[in-house]
């Protein structure tokens, strides 16, 4: 049970530097307004589906203008609650109005609704044919829980929110405990853009709070229809249980977690390794490695030029300045994945252990095992969410292959090659296919494009939808469903469907 | 757990008119032949979705001509063991060979591959954009349970069949107990086809058994990618429970129920009601009213032409032959479903009971009742299979609407509307839209066109998953998933995604 607001304590900011509370309190949600953002969203439904592609365009875009409009506010508060440097912000509010803009382009494309049309075919035999039209419509009401990790593109106006507002689709909006004054800064945008372009008030709402019990009821509320999801791999399994077990159940896409494999092939190794070890650490180490995309894992066969690499990552990692980490929670959770790989009998720790700094420092760590002992334990395979990787070192290929076989869904795959190592590289890639949902060549994995043919997602448990992708314009189709209509008078087939427009 | 082969007793074909065993004793599978099919099919996984369009194509129009080869034999066969007519069984196979045709058209077209290519941009600032390239590829082996109202079209070689065979899935069909004979020839049509065209043994297997425990292990096999399901909610329901506790969980497309709602608007009953009486008695007893689209719920608002129209129906009704039920276990179910209405206390039966003949008849029966009282009663909107339908009565406009927001998600729904009647056709529409995956004016939801932009599913519990259908061109893409390739050398992309292609 949700537990009305009036009893809870208001949220307040927490600067990720320093643990402190700052700013105004801000409200925190109950039943009530539970209540109303859905019932809200639920009304508004038919009226704002039944808007123009354009229309919601233009709501699009006024987003991105009030986003921009905050100015240096929203950059300060953000990276004041999150850690994350200033210049990182910026970059992510980019990345934000590049998503937005991206769904305003796609909807003024058209072909988002997926028209499909078979004329009737009125002299068939034995039976005639009927008129069948097909277009996509929007499922209902979405609820969007943002990450903690991205505190724009990944939450209150990110990607969920973008995709699902393109598709017609009301949403309410899980503000996240971890940047309330961010989330708050950026919800107000998108209303002012809301009312601004004349959207119903239903279009958008979103709530507040603490704790699961909020998140919760909002999954469960029969109102909403689906549910975008980004965070830890608990959360989304227990969301995704309240969402099954409802009496009409609904989708529910969450991205979870990864750890990203990379293997290095041998003529990649002897080439390049040097650089390598360079990149690999520019990429583990990027805003302090809580990237769902971080290279958590990578593997090789034994060779002088892998322990070359080796060497030369662990010296680079040891000279690494330790990260402010996105709160205490993820700090504390970090360090308590580190000790257990460095305490365990089969890992070997690489990076020199610096003695640890006091909050908020996350001290990026590298361990070693061996192929066979990393193959007989599941928990090294296990995220660690943060800025540590464990190096596996395989005796030969087909001992690499089998423990790549054993891994679990990825959100990417990696494979380093160069000249001789094609025909291998060629080999693993059926498996690299089946393991994951984007693959690289000669690169890392950190940086997710926003284009139209970038998947963010991959097979269970990276994401619980593995035909579903977070990023790019494909995650429309999350929200979207097929609807035919057969012998349909013209003055009643929505204006995509009619024949001027075939 | 699935008990060894050697435990069980044969299964045989059952003469639907006849309730009398006939036909060889088929063989029984238990775990060794579930376990081999599971490999078989894992093994084939990477060979089968590496064939060309062009070889899978080949694959499917030899299965259309191994099915014609079997001829009389099948036609024959089939007929016995459901009780439908043999002309019903022919158009059967011509429906099963026309979707076979329709996915190895699509195959040949190339489009289902979803390829989308964002060239680098090599200049871009701060950062440049790498390559990346997107198509889609199968989720691995499926589960396919056909249905007993369909013996070919949605069985063994149905929808479900060719379209995961088509999106390079090997396929493993538990055979339909309900028509054991059938399956067995044309399980054995699409295993001489897979032969002549050099697919690998492992692209097509099957299993058969009586019971749950079977399908429930085929479900819960961890080689199985998803499942596509046709029959009750019951059967539907369970399989997905199964498909969600396994620790990876798996999507299930089930189509299991739906009542269908037609509604008669004003004008319509006036200008068309004897013609709309004699339609609606031959579209509900189709086929002894045995399909998933038989109309069983017609609203309307209380007229004098809807009393006529009621009149016209009820004596159409009695004048109809009883029809030879699927199974005994399907006509024991009717019969239970017709007694429940009837015994209702603020429902009317309205065809003249006649006195019931004993085995295998179906007496088509029709229902009336107030709107009020189906709107506070919500088993009067649970689906009878078979020739039954209820007539719901409302005051007016707004109780009509207010009886179709109470409804669960359907396969179809329908509107009869003449001239005047446009207008509300109009303002229902979006209702209808929210509610049904097919909308059909002026016609009977029987007749699943095979088309391109055809939409079979909807909201649950018409089907589990209302993004999907389980006939027409976008049927394939349950199978699918995409997969992200990012500055991937040529020589290592597929086919699909190289620049001559582009």
């Amino acid at each position: 049970m949700v537990p009305p607001a009036d009893q809870l304590a208001c949220i307040r900011s927490i600067d990720a530097a320093t643990d402190e509370r700052f700013g105004p309190p801000l409200p925190v949600d109950g039943t009530v307004e539970l209540e109303n953002a859905c019932a809200a969203a639920a009304a508004a439904f038919d009226a704002y589906r039944q808007t123009s592609s354009e229309a919601r365009a233009g709501f699009l875009d006024r987003i991105c203008f009030e986003i921009m409009e905050l100015g240096e506010r929203l950059v300060d508060l953000a990276a004041r609650e999150t850690g994350l440097p200033r210049t990182r912000i910026e970059s992510e509010r980019g990345r934000t109005v590049g998503q937005l803009q991206l769904f305003a382009e796609l909807l003024r494309s058209g072909t988002w609704t997926r028209t499909l049309i078979d004329p009737a075919l009125p002299d068939r035999r034995p039976l005639p044919r009927p008129d069948v039209r097909l277009r996509m419509i929007p499922l209902g009401p979405v609820a969007v829980f943002g990450a903690s990790n991205f505190p724009l593109a990944f939450s209150t106006a990110g990607g969920d929110t973008a995709s699902a507002l393109a598709a017609g689709c009301p949403v309410v909006v899980k503000g996240h405990p971890g940047h309330p004054g961010t989330h708050t800064l950026v919800a107000g945008a998108v209303q002012t853009a809301r009312d601004a372009t004349g959207m119903p008030k239903g279009a958008f709402g979103q709530v507040m709070g603490p704790g699961i019990a909020l998140g919760t009821a909002l999954v469960a509320d029969p109102r909403i229809a689906a549910v975008a999801y980004t965070g830890s791999r608990r959360g989304g399994l227990a969301l995704g249980h309240v969402a099954r077990q409802r009496s009409v159940p609904i989708p529910l896409y969450a991205e979870m977690s990864s750890i990203n494999p990379v293997i290095l092939l041998p003529e990649a190794l002897r080439v390049h390794g040097p650089a390598l070890a360079a990149s690999f650490v520019a990429s583990l180490t990027l805003g302090g490695g809580q990237f769902c995309t971080k290279p958590g894992l990578v593997l090789a066969v034994q060779s002088a030029a892998l322990e070359g690499f080796i060497t030369a990552t662990a010296a680079a990692l040891s000279c690494c300045e330790a990260a402010t980490m996105l709160s205490r929670d993820i700090l504390d959770a970090y360090r308590r994945g580190v000790h257990a790989f460095a305490a365990h009998p089969k890992v070997q720790r690489l990076a020199e252990e610096r003695s640890e700094k006091g909050y908020p420092e996350g001290q990026a760590a590298l361990f070693r095992c061996a192929a066979a002992d990393f193959i007989s334990d599941p928990v090294l395979a296990e995220e660690v969410f943060g800025p540590a990787a464990l190096l596996v070192c395989a005796e030969d290929t087909r001992q690499l292959r089998c423990a790549l076989e054993g891994l679990e869904g990825q959100l990417t795959s990696t494979l380093h090659m160069a000249g001789a190592d094609l025909a291998e590289a060629a080999d693993l890639l059926p498996l690299l296919e089946r393991k994951a949902g984007r693959i690289i060549a000669n690169g890392w994995p950190t940086g997710v494009e926003v284009t139209h043919a970038m998947m963010h997602g991959g097979p269970y448990p990276a994401s619980s939808d593995s035909r579903a992708t977070s990023v790019g314009s494909l995650a429309i189709e999350r929200f979207l469903r097929p609807v035919s209509y057969q012998n349909m008078p013209a003055a009643l087939l929505p204006s995509s469907l009619r024949d001027a427009q075939s």
